[in-house]
């Protein structure tokens, strides 16, 4: 195997290190945070750091990290306290990458995905996406070692196309085509191999059948 | 589209909302951690909960929710303050699921997953992990809404399978066979899409070579 210490990859070219760093987790959840500014320009931003903090009440986290990401967004949910999360389908991955270019208005325009509206909702969902959250803010965190923002929301709206729900509640990621992202520019789907049954001492977990 | 609002997610049964809120993310990153306890018996636990936190320093996050997850690994952590992040593979995802069972002994005994230990390092890796990571606490956050603690590690070691290092850094997850988790037990790998071009404003994003 290849081995770096830290003060290997610390001593390495920026880019070889940014490369290797953003992949040592490994695949990483992929979203389109939607949001308005003050004067309520839609804004549309892929992230690929938002992650399960707990079920009941509903709430999501977001990673910011200040000095790599455009903070369009996170001003713009400090201001109006509404966003909205959209999964990634093959079918328009590319421009979902795009909107990470450095545009002047907002990303819809410029890369051709369409907003869509639902109620009253204060925030712009992704037309076609096949898992849209309506969220509002509760908290926000910094951390100490390097200014990363954690951010907390609740989940207050789920809009998920029928056939990716399974009856008890889990969705079926590969029916729904959701992308998944590894590094800073590598896009996946998923490839199953199985659901597993619930953990018991003495008893190898076999597959389970949805 | 199905529709439901934060109030038929409080109001749902239990199993069925934790199935579902933890699907909504996406896909999650799936990583073996490795820890030992005062006593020095070793400790292996499966977590979804690691992310990228920065490249330099080197640094991962790793979330602990109080009421779900076993604290063995957090308790740990603090005690000892190193511990092992391993990649799973198709070839032990079972045993890797298997760990999360309620042995009263190693989990690495007990699953058959084989420790192994590396230079002085004082915590166990997976022995056939094809990406391995000797991690150090920095730092460690509660948050208010529901007492989730937010660890932060500093990456002290890298080992990675020669086979999946690119050029530039980038680790190549479909050869190193990662495995990826969606929900609370099912597990898939990446079917590449493409990787794709730094974007820039008025030039669409080209698929890159590697």
């Amino acid at each position: 195997m290849v081995h770096f210490d830290s003060g290997q990859i610390l001593n390495a070219d920026s880019f070889f290190r940014r490369n290797l760093v953003n992949c040592l987790s490994g695949y990483k959840s992929l979203n389109l945070i939607g949001t308005k500014n003050a004067q309520g320009i839609s804004n549309l931003a892929l992230f690929s750091q938002v992650f399960h903090i707990g079920a009941a009440p509903p709430l999501v986290g977001i990673l910011f990290r200040p000095h790599t990401v455009k903070r369009d967004t996170l001003e713009n949910i400090l201001e109006r306290r509404y966003f909205t999360l959209n999964h990634v389908i093959p079918e328009f991955y590319r421009e979902a990458h795009w909107t990470a270019a450095d545009w002047s208005g907002s990303e819809f325009e410029a890369t051709g995905l369409e907003e869509e509206f639902k109620g009253d909702f204060d925030a712009p969902f992704v037309k076609g996406s096949p898992v849209q959250l309506g969220c509002s803010l509760v908290e926000t965190q910094t951390l100490q070692v390097n200014q990363t923002v954690l951010l907390i929301a609740n989940v207050d709206h789920v809009f998920v196309e029928e056939k990716g729900l399974r009856a008890d509640g889990s969705l079926d990621l590969t029916i729904l085509e959701t992308v998944t992202v590894s590094g800073l520019d590598e896009y996946h789907v998923g490839e199953k191999l199985a659901r597993l049954a619930y953990p018991k001492p003495g008893v190898q977990p076999k597959a389970i059948d949805q």
